[in-house]
């Protein structure tokens, strides 16, 4: 591995040092790893909108990326620290689902281990920075050629998150509202795939709002009125031209989304 | 090239994983690719401020460097993907004005291309995400050598927008405020060069008030009173010393701008 | 050196480009070096919030790294812009007491000079963007090998932050609020070993509010009520489990702490 990809995913935010400090570790265990920031905005302690991320970011990196994530409400708590090995891809940090998408996908081919080997971790290991003290050490030497077995003892059955995933209901496909993006856009939990199988067109309703037809892309749509597309990462996304759905629409995780066929 | 530079420019915000995203795309084309963000807080779909925050910065940039700018609010619809090259510095995005400076300065000098070859852009295309589809994979083949022809044909006339200058009237210099920064400060159109041209000393005025003579640097200024200077980038600039020149003129972009030989 | 680490921490935010310009600057002076991000979300001249967050890094990285600080209020002013040695950690930045924590600790094997030499920056020096010009050239011929007393003649005296410390009061220790973080935690100037020098039991008191004893890691707390903890950089914090206890206790820098023998 000339320069290994280390992906960093936190709810740390940018103005205190921890990221930086986290990076600080890993240059020092492994100093030609390529350190990538997919966002340290997660809201704090939304393990789904962290596995979202993940989900959507992570086969645009190459065979054999690190992803390192630290959305970690139990800290010092009983929670494992975990590594993974998952469709090419290795996976660090807390068992707390974070890794659902690719764990499930990657089904019995998956290989997951506890971080107890004690030389692969900072001492003393703190308990309320385990991204500094466990997480980023561990990446480090992953990055750095570690085989993944060398930092624990196997884990059978890591936790998964329950995801929302849309169901058939006659000629509709039932979903909800996941998560709002930065220009208020909703991500849904209904995916091209789900649209497919309704087998012709449809509309689209948010609440108790018809959207209409699905459009081709955001210039499609209308300045004044919400509509549906299916986004980059494959799912079923609400957005108003240059305004926020999420804003229109009064709509957050949880709302129903429908797709019916027309 | 042993270490090509990549600098991104967007208004994709950092929430997201979006960024993170086209830089795995492109270390999976170039891996020795150094990407150095230059912002991704540009107001969205505010080209002028990208296109600003580009020529601001470019010319502390090696030979060679890559530019890569998303700013996009045509995206899916009938404008250009284009690369260019220009003054020695490359650059990669929509054909909508982000390169306007640099494409201006090197006249004919300057190549545009159309991103058209098939085999330099992620399959299937999407309508929403050119950034990650298109953009990202030209910037990073071209950071990893490929001859700027080859990405697609020439295009002879790329948008420019409609640069706003100050003008010349009698012992005066007239022009207006194009950006605030985060400290508040006021970035106008009016260069240390159209000063010069008035030959002698200037008072400045913003709106109705006068802000007096130019100082030499902040220091010079006080926690009061609003004060002019010629900025790191060599335009006029406006600010409160410890303050926001922004809030205590109540300024914005197009707020008109004196400066008046005295 | 061959993969030479670079720390940056200013209070110029991300919106603008002035962070991607020095690191363009440095890498046309060191293309290998590794740049990472501590913060530059410092509030606008806090020298204190950025002098304690190199603190907490700094020791996280390799010996050998160069810290570039530019929280800069004296810009153009008569403050000394200066390079340091110490503690094996090389910082550069203007000389307001940034540096505080490092040239304490190493104390006369410190060494400090001002940076004068002409051709370790660029020219024209501008009055109001020294990081660009002064900073960010240093920095990297730093990194790239150049000995530190070449930049420039030897500085005595450099300016030094009287750091706020807790102090003993009989069977207390009584110390002070000194940020809080993102999450609303509260850093207190009250740090591990003051507590242990009390040799037994205690409880914390923040203004006027009784936290009992001291917890072991966040889900030791509650949601509802205020706790303290030593935090990872080993000082006293005080928390509100997936809460603020800035806004729960309304306390900021200078609010008292005391911590009780009990």
């Amino acid at each position: 591995m000339a320069m290994p990809i280390i992906t960093l995913t936190t709810d740390f935010g940018t103005r205190d040092p921890w990221v930086g400090i986290m990076k600080g570790v890993m240059l020092g265990v492994c100093p030609e790893a390529r350190l990538v920031d997919l966002t340290h905005d997660i809201a704090p302690q939304d393990v789904l909108e962290a596995a979202m991320a993940l989900e959507s970011a992570m086969r645009f990196f190459p065979e054999g990326t690190v992803h390192l994530a630290v959305v970690d409400p139990g800290v010092g708590g009983s929670r494992h620290p975990i590594a993974a090995r998952a469709g090419g891809h290795l996976f660090v940090g807390p068992d707390n689902g974070l890794f659902t998408f690719a764990l499930e996908r990657a089904g019995p081919d998956r290989v997951v281990v506890r971080l107890e080997a004690p030389q692969y971790r900072l001492t003393p290991l703190s308990r309320t920075f385990h991204g500094r003290d466990l997480f980023a050490p561990a990446a480090a030497h992953l990055a750095a050629g570690l085989a993944l077995e060398r930092l624990g003892p196997r884990l059978a059955d890591p936790v998964l998150l329950p995801l929302p995933r849309a169901r058939r209901d006659g000629n509709m496909v039932v979903g909800e509202v996941l998560v709002a993006d930065r220009f208020g856009n909703l991500v849904t939990s209904v995916t091209d795939k789900d649209i497919q199988i309704l087998g012709g067109p449809t509309a689209i309703e948010v609440g108790s709002r018809n959207l209409g037809r699905l459009r081709e892309s955001y210039v499609d749509g209308t300045t004044a009125e919400p509509a549906a597309i299916i986004g980059s990462a494959g799912r079923l996304e609400i957005f108003v031209r240059d305004g926020s759905a999420a804003a229109v629409l009064g709509a957050s995780r949880g709302t129903a989304v429908r797709v019916r066929r027309v």
